[in-house]
């Protein structure tokens, strides 16, 4: 049973994550799981913070020459910036400067009320995506296991604003792929991608910000993933759900969900074929997933984000002592929507390496080896 | 903490459910469970089971003298079709007419490989949707619950294939919500009435089926259930992820979530204001979560359902054995957006109670009611 | 990932288990679950209940053709006396007559303060051992799946009140097993056994009751089940938790816990040895588990039972108004002992299950076979 | 809802732990988790290592100013001798010198098994007690939430070896208690304490190891913490599942378990009273926990260690080749009974702080307050 834990404030001093149930003997490439924590930090659009962190990570427990031990993991990534914040933050002495404003669309008034705080920093430093940082480590951890597996997850960025990069393209050809990692925006198309970062300048010159929409796949999933045997073990929930936690996320889509919810079923259903003695389907409108088990076609999602609410635009709040006023401005992104492609991968690959954990469990690789392909055998018709 | 498991199968001899962590001395009126129960079987556009069905709900265990025990609560509805069934349902003896043909849409393939079956009829027992009905017993079971805090959760249908309802309506209005529920497809407008039950005897004509889009909204929810503490904390993860896992379900949106995707901060940002000392937001386009916390305004969200897949035109599958064949025929429904909408607003219902208990914990109502109030008097200003 | 959850009142309509993430293809034969139901009944000493009641298990899901589906299993058990309790026990009309003393060394007071009740009823019913009878059959379905591998696990009473029947017997001995099972208190001596009922036999004259030792012992339990990783994984947490919460218990001992304290290491340590590959133990002073682990060696737990609190004499008590009172007397049986064993065995039967699914994980039961034939070989030595 | 995962390898970088679920605004002096950690160290009859390591904790996230933020709290103990293992402990080099022979009463054995290691310090390095530094940590930090509501928990050694001190002591008064951590070995009698030492001094110095049984007591626990509502809710099962996972523990007892199960009901029974208006108990034999869930009076649980398993007499093992071989020696500890005390309070001040916020939920000290005056208010009578 795969589960974690992450942990650390924005300005704190470290983002943690503990993992447990991970199995023995898996090799692991630091780098790997550094380089998607760099992708994250990539993107047109990210503010100024993004020149201050040069997030990597550290593992402290878990792995010993070169493999993972069955034991916790330990993944943690410093922040930069506490030397910066080192007194507001302090553990002990409290911080006269409280924020007392809360924007909205953040965490801020939810927060300051829940905890019954009067400094809205308490909310704000937890609430704040740079959590993402460590669950996209997490994610690429994960990763480790699946590739093993020929597990691929990819990410790109269907539109910002009202641009969209939405034609079909192969994502699992590895020179699309490079194209779309070598995206200042991680879309497909260079004329879109010139149009997008348009966008964005325009935003940003009006103190303005955009959102956007991403498609993540995962290719090589094996058919049966997931149960319909309750609901919290669907493969749709796990991931949906997942996704749809993910900071600024508003909207989710298995694969053609929207289309198909004004189409009919002789226009959506997905024929069965068979190929090779391996079971496919003609297209992919379910987007992989069937009665809440993948059926081993691709998996595509779509997450849709709303623009980071934090615009210079003055707009109306009420402090925490019930008086209106204007909002504060806070240091923040214009749009956000690249990296969150890279997280939602991420956020992705461990929904999946949980769901291929319970369905082929084992302590070791070596186990999982045996589970795994015994299993495809068995589903392989002649 | 709040839990349950359900069970049975769809023509087996009953659906089960246990709900633990509910408290106690909570009133039970087994009539507004069932009322919701009936809900679900009515809408336009249900196929030959429902006439066979009169689904009510039995409590076999948890309330005594019309009140809760806190101990755990067993409901069960009784399969009447159970009778036609009982030697295909046979516990002891195999029966001999086995489905090798899967339907595509339906969990039929994945389910055969995954458990290894040689007849799909032990895939599609479960996977039916007829678990739902169970569902929305759990849930209608917490509005008990929910309603003595003034919580009201409604749901509409916005769309049926491609004819829309979507103008805004004050659903808490208990006229407009009157309306909806006396509609044959649960939407507002008359005209788009007839209009949706056109589109179903079209579709239904021609052995098709379609697909749709309903609202759930949930009003009076507290601000601050969930939490940006960890991503299975929070209040979208958790309702997101359960209307997700309802069969048929393909998208979920909340609040304004795929137009704000193409759209600017400045004009997505609900501003905060205050009224008689309680903070409120003056538009919604945040669909009441932000921060993974609700925040007091009505909880909004959409679900897009994926037309029902089984349809009368021959479609081209594979058997069991490897065999390309046409696709079999199973009774079905030509439309279940209606009953969508109910099963949602039960669905949400059930999660809305188990925030609501993890932040207003207490063994029994009494002391929830002192938890609660004391906190609306603490998050109100002067 | 196996799970349940169980409900019901003592004098309740039935009681009911729902269990989640049992595999496909395991043959279930009812009439081995009703025999541990029936041990259950047995037992020398048990009150009048045990006249009226004729326990069986009913299943109402999760099981077809003979065969598990991998779907939930709904176990059902009536309670037969509920026909003399329904209107003290109606699910909508309060009872008049209410219980409002409570008996020392049950749940009574503090259940009743915790839920906010004047009824003490309300607590009894559930907190009852009634309770374990839902509890046997669900371990005795998982003996099902356990047995397959060979599983065998056995129930021996120890001691009833001051009178021990302790000499080592060889318990995987069928023989023994049978001689042990037939005994009127499932001990194995026969004169301990005449002493044994002589005891109880005084107890009861005298209004008294007594306590007792049970030692369940498990056979052919693969080494490796559990994990030092985190604590709620390991197999002495997991076993020793759940015979812990059985009613009446008040100590858990694994094989020699207690004498091991007051011993030395150089006479404690189980050297270990190999025999035809297989790696185990020149002792069992372990009782089984090594580091939170199962290490081959057969797992020997005991579990001491307090006598139940129910006496005839006059004991001092307060009731829900804080007025001293003379204890009320509630029908109960003298001596438990003998049903505890069966209970334990049956809840050590589910533990073991549930840790075995999750290092041979599998969906059905063909997957499992080949996950734990490949560990046995990997784990041999030539 | 409270949980933590745990990490961190023996001679690994650190111990980490992440606590989820801690309420905000609740006050932590650092140095009374730094106490805790002291105490665990000390204790007569500690090996070398304990020269080596002076443990301190470090706070990583989720307190600001003084005061926890509800958000994950992150803890970290650093293994000052990993500077001595680094090479040994290399995350990406393998390291040539592996250990192949297990020592009995060890998990080596069972976890290179299990992981398919062919190196045991892969599995020594988690199974180590050493573990256990990070769980009293997380214990004594939950103590500074429930010493605000007068929870006192203490330890008390009870017998080394054959050596018993076990005559009952007032250990709610300050002056016991201070006698009994100022004791080398946390036993009350002094002429005790000279006995255990000498017998430590003798186990050392034949090369042999001893055991013991140390006594927990949790003071002013409010009645109706646990329920008896699902076996894993109860309190017995949470607070003696997690003693009994402790290293080294075989055997849990709460109040007089195990006399009792050689005893009368008449003989056992705690008899109800009341003062002030306060319910309350004439004896104690229960421990504290009546059906499942506290009773309002002290909770009491003894724990039984077996002998450290690591003598310097030659046994018999077989190496992970299947060679019989002569165990090998690992530096070791003669005596960790004082140690052990330490961590099971820690430890069950863990799982009763989980109890109590399951019972009085609330996001922040000031509304847990509330809940629990209100409660306390609801259960006494006048």
């Amino acid at each position: 049973m795969l589960r974690f834990l992450d942990s650390g404030e924005s300005h704190g001093k470290e983002l943690t994550a503990i993992i447990d149930g991970f199995p023995s003997n898996v090799p692991i490439d630091i780098n790997n799981i550094n380089k998607e924590i760099e992708y994250r930090m990539m993107g047109y659009g990210r503010g100024l913070r993004m020149g201050i962190e040069k997030d990597f990570v550290e593992i402290k427990s878990g792995v010993r020459g070169g493999k993972t031990l069955g034991s916790p993991i330990t993944l943690s990534i410093h922040n930069l910036d506490y030397k910066n914040f080192s007194d507001v933050m302090d553990m002990e002495k409290e911080y006269d400067n409280k924020i007392i404003v809360p924007r909205p669309g953040h965490a801020d008034l939810n927060g300051a009320l829940k905890y019954n705080f009067n400094d809205i920093r308490n909310v704000i430093e937890r609430a704040s995506a740079r959590e993402t940082a460590i669950r996209t480590a997490v994610g690429a951890f994960c990763m480790e296991l699946l590739k093993i597996f020929d597990v691929k997850i990819v990410n790109r960025t269907i539109s910002i604003g009202n641009i969209f990069d939405n034609d079909e393209v192969n994502m699992q050809d590895d020179r699309v792929l490079k194209k779309i990692m070598s995206s200042n925006v991680f879309c497909y198309d260079n004329e879109k991608e010139k149009d997008m970062i348009n966008a964005i300048d325009d935003a940003k010159q009006n103190g303005d910000t955009l959102g956007g929409c991403c498609q993540i796949s995962a290719f090589n999933i094996p058919v049966g993933l997931g149960s319909y045997s309750f609901y919290d073990r669907r493969a749709d929930y796990r991931i949906g759900g997942a996704l749809m936690s993910v900071q600024g996320v508003k909207s989710i889509e298995f694969g053609e969900g929207i289309s198909a919810s004004k189409s009919k079923g002789s226009m959506m259903d997905d024929e069965i074929s068979i190929k090779n003695g391996i079971y496919n389907r003609l297209t992919n409108n379910a987007g992989g997933i069937e009665g809440g088990i993948t059926n081993g076609m691709p998996i595509v999602a779509k997450v849709y984000m709303k623009p980071i609410p934090t615009i210079k635009k003055e707009i109306q709040t009420v402090d925490l002592y019930g008086n209106k006023v204007k909002d504060r401005y806070e240091r923040s992104d214009t749009c956000a929507v690249p990296a969150l492609g890279v997280i939602c991968k991420n956020v992705m690959s461990y929904e999946l390496c949980r769901l291929f954990l319970e369905k082929f469990s084992g302590d070791c690789l070596e186990d999982i080896k045996v589970s795994y392909d015994n299993y495809l055998r068995r589903v392989k018709r002649n």
